[in-house]
């Protein structure tokens, strides 16, 4: 029977339950039952392989903006050498359907609709998530609704309202104080609202996890770095290794590695100084601004379970996230700012010996770098300005050995 | 033996040729030897299962940003509708790693410079092309040059740039002088130049075709609709299907629709016109603005090809262009709108009896709407102001049946 289960106190709850988190406010989980769950080796898609490890009826089918694989590769090796470590693996996350790792979570969601005939997608987002699920309910004829703060910078309200979404803009104390209220309100007036840390959006990572051991040919990372924000993604993606081990599939479940940036490090925080519970952040300053969670709902639940399985944690300052953006563009990935706090963060952790240099790591790069172009101002960049008439010269010079 | 190949005279060229056009300036295209092309079915990557159709020594091993496998699915049924086609197919390239069509074209440049031990990569855009460019070049440890118009918004060199290409801005009288002139000029310093026509770029977009193929089990389209500027596209993928023909892999070669935006139609009054040349645009004033070619090299050739095969032409105007766009992003696509074009030209092409109605049309989607996000402040939205306080009202009244 599949329900949902706190992660901490393991209290079974309904898996229709309209409420994200237990009553005690603590996360929940999908479980499922994975006694006979196999991998579907012949079948023609990655969900519709691993869709005995889904506890939604129609996950087989995917999602309607068709099959996303996205590439596991070797990091080139100026990038590998910076960071120290030589096997060092990029995961583009940037090529779904809406250029970010949201599509992942927002399948279960449409799997979910479909199962209880709910006509509505709602989510609290400030950018990547609202636009993912306006993508999806846009395809899936469904009405999707997007709660952002008032504070939502207008293009990436854009893209979510071009997709046909009702985007509600909310004035509220501070984002923290707008999701909870919006979720409260939510539930009481029978809507279900999803998060950043729902269990149904955690479900959809594990396809993550699922891809990589596949293009992996069945072997393990060591270490995978995720930014981290409202801590749905590390979940997903960790459960998925989990439920691999539990099938016999592999003989380790690799690490997490939470990366935060500095000037927003709640989670970090609480793992480095080795408390239980996170370091609430009032006002959050990044340029990640796809990670700006100072204070989410179940971030203590994720500071107890990296704490217990040994995830490393690190951050990277304003300018260290600039840096690592750069390097990966220098790469030929151009990310958003999230996605590049692993770089400096990574080299921290191996430079003080968290994780060693022969070790197999994995950078999860989230999402596109033309979520935020303005940023990359912020580069230095050869320009040349040239008269048509002194093109032959021009070329000259640019072609001399 | 490979060479390049007049594709009006049948003049033969080396297969090394800097110049990207023949002598009397008409395209050329690669000639191999495929008379014993198969497909290679067991191999892991698109690249190498088709690797016998290249003329490419490392072609099996694709390009370092990694596989790129793009969907093809089946258009939702208010788009089909509307449209007039019910098996209406979107094949999506806002997907690949630049998020753009215009990675297929880059790959064969990354084979041939490997092979001549080229070190820089140089071409001509005005946004997709020289950012994919960029990003290949950055991957693969090699110098790019992207030459552009001064009149290049600043947001698109951003992208290049960030890569650490060097952008090299031109003041010109117009795009078609520059795109000459930099071609000349590049020619006589001895510094291979591509342009979104050459040879190479073309043999890149025969991968479209080829997974499609294989996406559609084997079976053909009817037509596929191709948003041009320089040619390139559009002759690629058409390429690609007359080698699977050649190959007795497919009954029938599908026909491509010549889209272009109704601003700037050079071919598509060429065709419709039923001349023996394209009708060159002066001043292009259009929101598509990846489709700005007035005057490309090698459209008279294109016009030819397409009178010759009953290729389909329409356009849309720049209103239609918008509709077309909120059309597809309400249908889960957020596209350029380049790739909008598509919407209302078929529509029209159906209207008029062009295509049957049980035709199978697929409409390649070629662009990321985020490459050009500011044109979607022209689409109605359903933007919301609410106050926390007001939260519990507004939650009631959105969830009332």
């Amino acid at each position: 029977m599949r329900c949902l289960v706190s992660v901490s106190s393991g209290d079974e709850y309904p898996f229709e339950r309209l409420a994200e988190f237990a009553d005690d406010g603590d996360p929940l989980e999908v479980r499922g039952d994975l006694s006979h769950a196999k991998v579907r080796s012949g079948a023609p898609s990655i969900a519709a392989r691993f869709s005995d490890f889904f506890a939604y009826k129609n996950a087989a089918e995917g999602g309607g903006l068709g099959e996303i694989v996205t590439p596991l590769v070797q990091a080139p090796q100026p990038l590998a050498e910076f960071i120290g470590i030589e096997r060092l693996l990029l995961k583009n996350e940037t090529m779904n359907p809406t250029w970010s790792f949201k599509d992942r979570g927002t399948l279960p969601c449409i799997w979910l609709a479909a199962e209880l005939g709910e006509t509505t997608l709602a989510t609290i987002s400030t950018g990547n998530m609202g636009h993912s699920v306006a993508a999806y309910a846009a395809r899936h004829g469904l009405r999707a609704l997007v709660f952002v703060p008032d504070f939502t910078p207008p293009e990436k309200i854009l893209s979510m309202g071009a997709h046909g979404a009702v985007v509600v803009r909310v004035a509220a104390e501070n984002f923290g104080v707008m999701k909870r209220s919006v979720l409260a309100h939510g539930e009481a007036a029978g809507l279900r609202i999803v998060s950043g840390n729902g269990p149904h959006r955690v479900e959809g990572y594990k396809l993550e996890a699922f891809e990589m051991w596949e293009q992996l040919g069945g072997e393990t990372p060591d270490f995978i770095a995720v930014p981290t924000s409202a801590c749905g993604h590390i979940r997903g993606i960790h459960k998925g290794w989990r439920e691999l081990f539990a099938a016999g599939l592999v003989a380790q479940v690799p690490r997490m590695i939470v990366v935060q940036a500095a000037n927003n490090a709640p989670l970090v925080s609480g793992i480095q100084q080795g408390l239980d519970h996170m370091v609430p952040v009032e006002h959050v300053e990044t340029i990640a601004e796809a990670i700006t969670s100072g204070n989410p709902p179940g971030g203590d639940a994720l500071v107890r379970q990296a704490r217990s399985l040994g995830w490393p944690a690190a951050t990277a300052t304003e300018e260290e996230i600039i840096d690592g953006q750069r390097r990966l563009a220098h790469s030929g990935y151009l990310v958003e700012p999230a996605s590049a706090v692993s770089v400096h963060a990574v080299r921290k952790l191996r430079a003080n010996g968290s994780i060693a240099a022969d070790a197999r790591v994995v950078l999860m790069l989230t999402g596109s770098g033309l979520k935020d172009p303005a940023i990359l101002q912020r580069h230095s960049m050869k320009i040349m300005d040239v008269k048509e008439r002194d093109l032959s010269a021009v070329l000259k010079d640019l072609v001399k050995p």
